[in-house]
């Protein structure tokens, strides 16, 4: 079918919390050599959240987007929140960021939550534009907030220096033939990596009331060598498949937007692909791992920097615990 | 755009545990009544997981319907888990499902959870539709499987006996002229009773770090009063909206498929629309409020029992905690 696959970012926001760790005090407190967080986990400073909740981050991202737009609240059709982490096991959090925001007694906005972890940036980006397409909706704002710093072990060295806190939201709109074309998307699961990085505790299967606080359950925790193991197996066959019927493969790709899962981790597709020439963008020194969020914040910054030009393709692409691989690629 | 809205339903499946819960049981255990459970809630039995998982439900419920439907799960390409209960905070339930079908590993299928609480499956047939009528995907399967014994207050009567634990899948694909008419969906969301149905503990707002378990904070409390008087008052906006742009109003739906939400949810309808000659499914009695999964189940048995004739229109609606309403209309 001949559907026009143009879609118009109105605007989009970011927000951090204003508490910043630097990696220099956690070496500290984790008895580790000055420089290791920078050395191993890439990261030397990262946003924690003091008294403020996912949704507060959710609300920050997305005053800055409508702000931008021009717009309020009422003006969109659905709000999709796209995040892993949630302030409430039940109602959905996309509700709660509704609650959260001011005003919030004249608003009855559709709203969802689409959660494939750390990719749930380009699950939603697939659903909105299908969405929008159909026109089914007319203006979608997606909102991916995270708090990861709540669920680390205090003594796991490699996931304390690794994570941070932060939010992005973008608003979206069905586009014409000089906005931007969704050429491609695409996620795909492979299960036998649903045990390498997982938080085991909270949920039906270890349920808080037979299993009292222990960092060790209720905390993320990660296999992160067999995890890399199988993702540096599973990326080319993803890639393969991804590019299969396209005209160009990833060497064609201008800008590369990677969830910025490590250092390891984006060191793994420079491994496998050397002779890729596009810019792989990272903020990975300065906001850590901030799950979902990491993705639209980096996408975010790209646009605010002008990086990329008419013509030019980009791919926001990455990692999640899943194991998922996903990709999504643009045309501007 | 003139998209064609037609829809396939290849095959669907239910799957319920096998653990029977009378309410004479609970009513003795409670001290209430006998006889208090039928007439409060509306509920005579419903099962309760023993040792199954939620993905345990999920696979019985895909099982079935994948075995109807006469395909493999290799031959699905996208499955959404479409339920507000969950077996782990992270990876995403929909991951899970796969890791907990036979042969996983070969998969690599795509995955994502799709949340709005009660009317998850909802949500999830909108963006179903969507993706296939674009084009997007060719198969997928929604799944709605919840385990709500486990978060219940057992000191809480009406909460003890209204809720049980179930599962069902659905296997769409895009349809021709002759298949079932995707007419209208949509969901609102009315922030104002976000507080109404919830539980509290669990998420990042009252850390499991921070709150020991207590059956009060880490249960599902209703405000029913509160929540029903707020429902009466926003179904007939959410109606009159949902209608607005049709030739036809609610009066002239042949088969209303609700929410299972309670026997006061259930009346509220029949309040409100008195002259509404349609059938109205019920399964409560025996079945209880599955959360999302009473939609699916419930849909899945009329379509069993050959209930819907050709040109008939079938309404799936209900509320979801939020406050969410939310409605998908199909024509026969």
């Amino acid at each position: 079918m001949n559907i026009s696959r143009h879609l118009k970012i109105r605007a989009s926001g970011k927000y951090l919390p204003d508490k910043c760790i630097l990696s220099s005090e956690l070496e500290e407190k984790l008895g580790l050599p000055r420089g290791w967080s920078l050395k191993y986990s890439g990261v030397r400073e990262r946003r924690h959240v003091e008294e403020e909740s996912n949704a507060d981050l959710a609300v920050g991202a997305l005053k800055q987007a409508l702000q931008r737009a021009q717009l309020n609240l009422g003006d969109i059709d659905l709000v999709i929140n796209a995040s892993a982490t949630f302030d409430y096991i039940l109602p959905f959090q996309a509700a709660f960021i509704l609650e959260s925001f001011p005003l919030k007694k004249h608003q009855s906005i559709a709203a969802m939550d689409i959660n494939s972890s750390c990719l749930s940036f380009i699950s939603a980006l697939e659903v909105a534009n299908s969405l929008l397409q159909n026109e089914q909706y007319q203006r979608i704002a997606i909102v991916s907030a995270e708090v990861s710093s709540k669920g680390l072990n205090p003594d796991d060295a490699e996931c304390m220096t690794l994570f941070g806190d932060g939010a992005a939201a973008f608003i979206l709109e069905k586009g014409s033939s000089s906005d931007i074309e969704v050429c491609k998307s695409g996620i795909k699961t492979y299960p036998e990596g649903f045990h390498y990085s997982i938080i085991k505790g909270g949920g039906n299967k270890y349920f808080f009331k037979d299993y009292t606080y222990d960092p060790l359950l209720h905390s993320f925790s990660m296999q992160g060598k067999k995890l890399l193991r199988l993702v540096k197996r599973k990326i080319p066959e993803f890639f393969d498949s991804f590019f299969k019927d396209e005209s160009f493969g990833i060497n064609d790709v201008d800008i590369l937007i990677p969830h910025q899962a490590s250092k390891a981790g984006l060191t793994i597709f420079q491994s496998l692909y050397p002779d890729f020439k596009g810019l792989v963008y990272s903020h990975l020194e300065t906001h850590g791992n901030c799950i979902s969020a990491s993705i639209p914040m980096c996408f975010h910054e790209v646009l605010e920097k002008g990086m990329i030009q008419k013509e030019q393709h980009c791919l926001l692409s990455g990692t999640a615990a899943g194991l998922a691989i996903g990709g999504l690629l643009l045309k501007f």
